[in-house]
């Protein structure tokens, strides 16, 4: 399978797909269900705008997925005997380059480095072993984290729906396997987060089962699969960055929440 | 402001909406959120396939938001100091008349009146006040929620968020305020649960406020607000009806579910 980096990019009002290569984008015909042909060349990564590289009808996301994370950071929570199950809400998607806003309210905000999955057709009831011929590719993702408002509120979702509070990007990177890729994250240039998914205790194909016995998969969605240790803390001002083996780099700036009026 | 109830409903291969009076269902053109003409008639509205009336980006989810419910259903919980916010996928939504799945491996699936709420237009940093001006109007909904686990996982996204977990309809109730509307379950007939939203810990203005603070709702975005004490369990065979005053009457049946192979 040949592998390819699929992008989203901001082309006047409206929204292109395109493929990286080399750093520098091409715009590409087609959608990457079915299949993009690259064409004309539109400039280097970081001088297009992008969007987040797929708009997902859902984001499904997995806690409590690498052991170092369980005993050195989760308090209280103890390895679990299933995959922990959450949602996070389309409106959370940030690209590549985009600013994470910090809410006010909130003292301790982190960034936690995750492989995401993009699922590439319709998925039900999918056994592990094909799991693979549902998957359209891999991109990096931040599952940021406001803990005082998850530790309150018992249930996850509302530390992790603030509006720009699911970086990923930049690119889906296809024909891959994702059974033993290095991740990390580093915050202003320095690693916080190392590890690879080979530690992940439930692995990609598993989840899609997992997940699928439950739910139906769209061509799109977005599975989040958990992070490892040390999710660093941000402040204003602070570059964060996701880097998966194979996938990409993916960045973002931090800033304070201004309310309005 | 008129009162009107907007359906959806199949039309051949594609959805239309519709308007519902007087039990009978017509055509309308437009859509709900710029404004609906009503047109020719389609028929009674038992005898239309109806669809869920809305196509959300998100759903989100209120939990321990009737005091009862806290104190004779939720053992181990308190009343929260603030909304518990929880998102459940759209791939859950359920039709008007459609069958809730009770899947294999459960062994307590139970079902939540709860009124919902349609935005029907982008809201962020709403203040209570302001918040009708973002509401579409309202429907019934089904919060149906798999307790074995809910409680093993501690975060309740897997067990409400199976395929057919979020019956929703039949139509949608604009021009109405939900200061004190009736709300009941009926499984085979037998109330089950029977409350009025004036019990609702928080009010409809102030969760928009508070999520609206939180994340944007789209159009179209729906709110469930949280259920009164006494969920039932199902089984296969049974029916239930989820009636809000002023709104109408969402009814589903309950299989078992079948695997595929």
């Amino acid at each position: 399978m040949d592998s390819m980096h699929i992008v989203r990019f901001r082309d006047g009002e409206r929204a292109a797909y395109g493929v990286l290569e080399d750093g520098v984008v091409r715009r590409a015909s087609g959608d990457p269900f079915s299949g993009l042909t690259p064409g004309t060349e539109v400039g280097p990564l970081e001088q297009v705008t992008l969007l987040p590289p797929v708009a997902p009808s859902k984001i499904v996301a997995i806690g409590l997925n690498y052991l170092d994370h369980i005993t050195q950071d989760a308090h209280g929570f103890e390895q679990p005997e299933n995959p922990i199950i959450f949602l996070k809400p389309p409106s959370s998607l940030l690209a590549h380059g985009g600013n994470i806003v910090l809410p006010q309210g909130t003292e301790r905000v982190e960034s936690e480095a995750e492989l995401a999955v993009v699922i590439g057709r319709r998925a039900r009831y999918v056994p592990a072993e094909r799991a693979y011929d549902y998957i359209l590719g891999f991109t990096c993702s931040n599952d940021v984290s406001a803990r005082d408002y998850q530790f309150k509120d018992g249930q996850w979702a509302r530390a992790k729906s603030f509006d720009t509070f699911t970086p990923i990007g930049p690119a889906i990177a296809t024909g891959l396997r994702a059974d033993d890729l290095a991740i990390a994250c580093r915050l202003n240039g320095e690693v916080r987060q190392q590890s690879t998914t080979a530690q992940l205790l439930f692995d990609v194909p598993y989840l899609v089962e997992f997940i699928s016995r439950v739910m139906t998969l769209e061509p799109g969605d977005v599975i989040m699969t958990g992070t490892p240790a040390g999710p660093p803390r941000m402040a204003p001002g602070d570059v964060v960055e996701i880097e998966i083996e194979g996938v990409g780099v993916l960045r973002n700036g931090v800033v304070a929440e201004e309310l309005p009026g």
